[in-house]
């Protein structure tokens, strides 16, 4: 037998994904498509386009066929400075800053994106607009700016449309920035906030209006209502990115996707009838929003998970038909958490590896 | 100003940590130098020998650290065949493989591994022996394989002393396999559990000796009384990792210690007097185990995380005196998980960025 000096981790295309090497991240592409479909059509038609947030993947061949699907603004939302700069190297024409930028280094990196594409970030009070455009204005770069309105139940952001005037103001007199519009973040899974969130958005659009400022975006991040509803009247983009892979935290607000991400895991021992561990616990998988959900395999679930295995409950039949070295698929949690912990996706195509796909923003939170 | 089109994140050798673009995890060479010192000296002179776990930080660098510190076997612990290629690539030369291998694939690269350097895996059934044997046969390899015992409150492994003397004999019997020895899990940190296992261990190690097998390891993972008094009589080596970096699980075992390693985080907005968010949340930080303690900030504590911010309840005096833009350092839960979402470790010497490490094996869960 012939031993391999290299990594064999990247297996040959057309490999069943069985037999990938555990813990594994695959994404079925097939149901990638058909998610992005159905999202997308409600864009379409709706009052709103779809900002696709990649912080949910972190990986920019997912960002590529949301961005070519229809009824997106053509440019994706991200939350730090570090994921802009790879977009940018990927593709990206038009980002979308969500983190508050208050630190001079941050604002430099950003104005060097900048520098190559469309970027735009957020603001809520007059003294950032003024870093901002001290450094921006010094770098002779021109960042975009949404100001953030304070939603329902949120903290952040200008209290009353008499604030976010306020705010605009101060942004249009500044130099290095050029004032495109509101930004709130929605509220989910509440009921009615969304609606309420909209209606303030709404109401400082209003009040900017009547005082002659010209306000081409309002933004807002996706609940459900708005998901689904492709927007509302008066709302210009919708944010939201879980929708491509889904997670198990989105599975009753999205009935009609699929489970497109999930970890391929093994058992690697059944010391009882009622007991078996995976070699995949929180290091491969992330459980800071709850365990994954095991897939397809009636009676049998997780029960926890330490750093590197995951604690199997078996019950019934499955305590006669589960053995070592059987695979078992998980179900996210988050999938946003969970993609970052992996450096590439194994996608697959009718249950065979079709491509490996870098992870390329993993890890930039900075 | 000039725009670098580089992302800047690799500071200048000499730059104060303050000014790292957060969050960053950074680590004090001092402590660590300081831990290292401290946690061998007890197996210098102690009954054991350390081997210490080096999925606690999964660095090269730190690795060198303990490895030229005395009181240790010469060798390392890993959990995954991945990390050890990682090892075995960056100068290990003896790497202890604690996660069970029962497929081929995993096996077959744990074979590519011990071609370069040696590496023992851990067995718990006849019929996982042989399937390494015929793999490593195969391969012209051969594998060093401790027995595993199941400790008092452990689920894996041979049930008693005649049960490991069954396996051992097993392994003995099959090419391809080196028997070493005998592995327990140890128990941490309940109390007499850990003297509980090392007695198991010993009663297995007395009944291979009383049949004539050479038992050259017993080795154990570590609690707090074996970490302490540099292990136990008839145990060889203790395994143990947290240490060298520390983190708040551990806090309570090992007041000698110094957290060596800290999250750097910027304060982006303080909307109401008594709440302030970071941004740092799950994504940098993990919470699989807790969420991080809020260090030297009195009246500062986190109360949440999300994916990529952290809800900072403050207190008292501190309202008065926490702004945007200010730093805060949060010590992890749990060093494992945290260092796995980090590419490369800051490392400091009198608050000054010395040098950039390289978390080499992040990721490597397969």
């Amino acid at each position: 037998m012939e031993i391999s000096m290299e990594r064999p981790v990247f297996k040959a295309v057309g490999t069943p994904v069985e037999e990938l090497d555990t813990p594994a991240l695959v994404v079925d592409v097939g149901s990638v498509k058909h998610n992005i479909a159905e999202a997308h059509r409600a864009f379409v038609s709706g009052p709103s386009l779809l900002r696709p947030d990649v912080h949910s993947h972190l990986c920019p061949a997912i960002a590529a066929m949301q961005l070519d699907a229809p009824g997106t603004v053509g440019g994706v939302a991200v939350s730090t400075v570090g994921e802009a700069e790879v977009f940018s190297e990927n593709g990206a024409s038009d980002i979308l800053v969500r983190n508050l930028l208050v630190t001079k280094s941050k604002i430099v990196r950003a104005c060097g994106v900048a520098s190559r594409c469309s970027v735009t970030v957020v603001v809520e009070s007059a003294a950032n607009a003024k870093l901002l455009s001290q450094i921006s204005s010094e770098s002779g770069i021109e960042l975009g700016v949404l100001a953030q309105v304070k939603s329902p139940g949120g903290q952040i952001g200008a209290a009353s449309a008499a604030d976010a005037l306020a705010l605009a103001r101060v942004v249009l007199e500044l130099d290095g920035l050029l004032f495109k519009g509101l930004y709130a973040d929605g509220e989910f899974p509440s009921e009615d906030v969304g609606s309420n969130t909209t209606q303030t958005l709404l109401e400082a659009r209003a009040t900017l209006d009547n005082s002659g400022i010209d306000v081409p975006i309002v933004s807002v991040s996706a609940n459900e209502e708005l998901f689904n509803s492709g927007g509302a009247e008066g709302i210009t983009e919708v944010i939201a990115g879980a929708y491509a892979l889904m997670d198990n935290r989105h599975t009753a607000y999205h009935s009609n996707l699929r489970h497109a991400a999930k970890i391929l895991a093994t058992i690697i021992t059944h010391p009882e009838p009622e007991v078996a561990w995976l070699d995949t616990g929180q290091k491969a998988s992330s459980i800071d929003t709850g365990l994954p959900e095991v897939d397809g395999a009636s009676g049998v679930y997780l029960s926890r998970m330490s750093a590197e295995h995951g604690g199997l409950v078996v019950e019934g039949d499955a305590q006669n038909s589960l053995n070592v070295g059987d695979k078992v698929w998980l179900i996210p949690s988050d999938i946003g958490n969970c993609a970052n912990v992996y450096d590439f996706i194994h996608a697959a195509e009718n249950g065979a590896l079709e491509a490996v796909w870098d992870v390329a923003a993993r890890g930039r939170y900075s």
